[in-house]
């Protein structure tokens, strides 16, 4: 297996395609422990969607490392004046133990709508705390800074920044709807609602063959991420604060995708933009879609096969240690009266350290890349994902609670 | 089997949940030649989702009585000045072959990605013409008129009317998406859209068991349908114009959810509301979900177990023939800064005469019904929905080629 497997793919061929239930795909029994899986069932039944459960507590937080499911809402709130620390914590406490439950099938403890609880489908609730929150609340330095602005940004306040960011992720909508609801419950004595970007990607089981996805774009997208044996060190903080040993950061940016030109372009322009073939996701160097991309390859003329700015030349990173780990959602907010789609992507990146591995790619990717033309940032936030707590803990109670 | 279990129930239960792939669920199958099902697989492969069609050509459209697709859009378009009939027919032709190809997983004539395409997850494109479209275009009498006003609407302009619905539904989010794209991009020569209302229910195969659904306030929700003898004289009409003798009609309502009062509401007065247990669904006269609620029933002193006002007494027709096929999804459009949900219903029903079926519901309804206090509709609109066409004819031919 090629350094370029990721880490989904492999564990959805090991558990059938993201459809085995309950704790197999927990991110603890996935990252930490690394325990053999149950073996694959040769079929699911039908009910393994709704069913299936992701653990909450654990080393790590899940709705990272979790295989992606097909529909996720990232939440971004605001403290509200008057909201000081101890607040935060009792808000944190109820909201991971509203968390603990849903995840689990159970009811919230004051679930209005106990009887939709029951669908978790691979509920995951996963909470960060943003730059600001750090000055607000006096907390020491944040490790984690809004990027810098790049040339190629247009962002709208209304999708950027954010003290805390909820983000749930589920295959089943009306679960995400409903946990959703759960948890803003919770949280709106503490905080108001910042901004709220709903994605979804294919459904369960609709594409359980294929370890990426394709995007509204066409493309084969989430093909190279950090491989498996540095998965860890690329994902996990393990230096800095001891608070965030064990947690990761995230940034999100809102990426429109500009249709009405991208679909302008014949096959050959769109396969040149990124570098990889449209109907396989093979590099254009060559092979499967996981076969290396060989960047010194030149044609007749002795011009490089894979252009200069093509996206993954201008993205790749040779260390697989220090890649940037991909879970991207589509969002689709309607049409204009003339029918010009507004959809593009909520890109969620995960990693160890935001200035060692995001930043250089995406300065790489602001300068030259032939995606830019029909790509345009709309928002941008980043935080910082604390690890996972045990039962009876909750999310951030390493930094809330010191003295 | 009672006459209050649905043809969708009997007929997930016959195939399996919803599951099963291709010709077994498609309208000219299930409701035309009422041949024998294909026998379900004891188990789906995981593809299933992905893979399953429902055929688009058949005596009646599909997207009515296929038994209702995780995602839905409705698309509201208007005629652009200019649009003859000529037109009109030009592109119900492109967009019929659109939908012909795209619901048997090929991609459009035109298509821009078509590798999107692949996966149609049982998608359905269903067509409908409004009111303004007969008087616009010299069709003669609209055999739809948009509803009257109610004392309880709070009607929105942007969410009513239309001249051309295309409803497209499907298992995979991606698809319904991409399909919507390709559609749009056919018809804006000429029309432009009106509006567009997207919706959910629960994800294929989360919620196999139940034949029927808990929609956002925790319901229940679909429980009594047109009765499977009388189904078809229910939903497909058979006299006036003969153009659209095997179609039917929809009327798609936006109502608004109060979830903050309904909340605050308890168990009992929730179940008061509707005249139905939460749990179960079953009819605060006993039994089960599918058994007949008994409306003569009283308490110790006297008082109706169901009251006067409750939901289903006032929805309640008695004459199985004359009953509507609701097929709702759930809308969510976010919260407020201070947490307050945007979500509610896309309620869509279906039957032979608005005028005769749907009405007397509505006026009984928008008399007194306890659940007015926590629903509002915000939005309303008509469409006489054709029969289906045969492999190279389309939608509304009978109607727009005559002379
Ligand atoms: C709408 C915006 C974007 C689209 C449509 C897009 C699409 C793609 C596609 C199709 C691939 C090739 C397959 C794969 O390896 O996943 C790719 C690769 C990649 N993208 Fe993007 N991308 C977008 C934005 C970004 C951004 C903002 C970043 C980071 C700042 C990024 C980082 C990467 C990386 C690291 C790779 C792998 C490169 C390699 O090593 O081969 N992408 N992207
Ligand atoms: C947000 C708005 C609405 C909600 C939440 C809602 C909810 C429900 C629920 C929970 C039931 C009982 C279970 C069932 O048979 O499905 C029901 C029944 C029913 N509803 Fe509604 N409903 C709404 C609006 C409407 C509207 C606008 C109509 C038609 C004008 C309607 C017509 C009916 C009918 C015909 C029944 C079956 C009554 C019977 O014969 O028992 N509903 N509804």
């Amino acid at each position: 297996m090629s350094d370029d497997n990721t880490r989904w793919g492999r564990r959805r061929l090991l558990t059938g395609g993201g459809l085995a239930a309950g704790a197999a795909l927990t991110g603890a029994g996935l990252l930490a422990g690394r325990q053999e899986q149950p073996p694959a069932a040769a079929s699911v039944s039908e009910a393994a969607v709704g069913e299936a459960t992701a653990a909450f507590h654990g080393p790590h937080q899940a709705g990272v490392a979790t295989p992606p499911q097909a529909h996720a809402v990232f939440l971004a709130l605001d403290l509200r004046r008057g909201t000081d620390r101890q607040g935060l914590a009792r808000m944190m406490r109820l909201l991971c133990d509203d968390a603990a439950r849903l995840t689990q099938g159970r009811a919230a403890l004051a679930d209005t709508e106990p009887e939709l609880a029951g669908r978790p489908a691979r509920l995951t609730v996963t909470f960060g705390f943003g730059p600001d929150l750090f000055a607000k609340l006096d907390l020491g330095g944040s490790p984690v800074r809004q990027l810098p602005k790049f040339g190629i940004d247009r962002l709208q306040t209304r999708w950027c920044g954010g003290d805390v960011l909820v983000q749930i992720c589920s295959d089943d909508p009306v679960t995400v709807t409903h946990s959703q609801r759960m948890l803003v419950k919770d949280a709106r004595a503490f905080t108001t609602v910042r901004w709220l970007q709903r994605g979804f990607r294919r459904a369960a089981g609709a594409d359980p063959a294929a370890m990426t996805q394709r995007n509204l774009l066409g493309q084969v997208d989430g093909t190279i991420q950090p491989a498996d044996d540095v998965h860890d060190r690329a994902l996990w903080v393990s230096d800095g604060p001891g608070w965030l040993h064990g947690g990761t950061t995230v940034v999100v940016r809102r990426i429109r995708a500009e249709l009405e030109t991208w679909d302008a372009v014949d096959r050959g322009g769109k396969e040149l933009t990124i570098g990889r073939r449209l109907d396989t996701g093979a590099p254009l160097t060559g092979g499967g879609e996981h076969d290396p991309a060989d960047y010194a390859a030149v044609d007749g003329l002795g011009l490089p096969v894979i252009s200069q700015f093509a996206h993954i030349r201008r993205a790749h990173v040779a260390d697989p240690a220090r890649r940037i780990l991909r879970r991207p959602y589509n969002y689709d907010d309607g049409l204009t009266a003339d029918g010009t789609p507004d959809t593009g992507l909520v890109f969620a990146a995960y990693q160890a350290d935001i200035a060692r591995q995001y930043l250089p790619v995406q300065q790489a990717l602001a300068e030259s890349d032939l995606l830019n033309e029909w790509t345009t940032p709309i928002g941008s936030a980043v935080f910082a994902i604390p690890p996972g707590c045990r039962p009876g803990g909750y999310v951030g109670q390493q930094l809330l609670d010191r003295t």
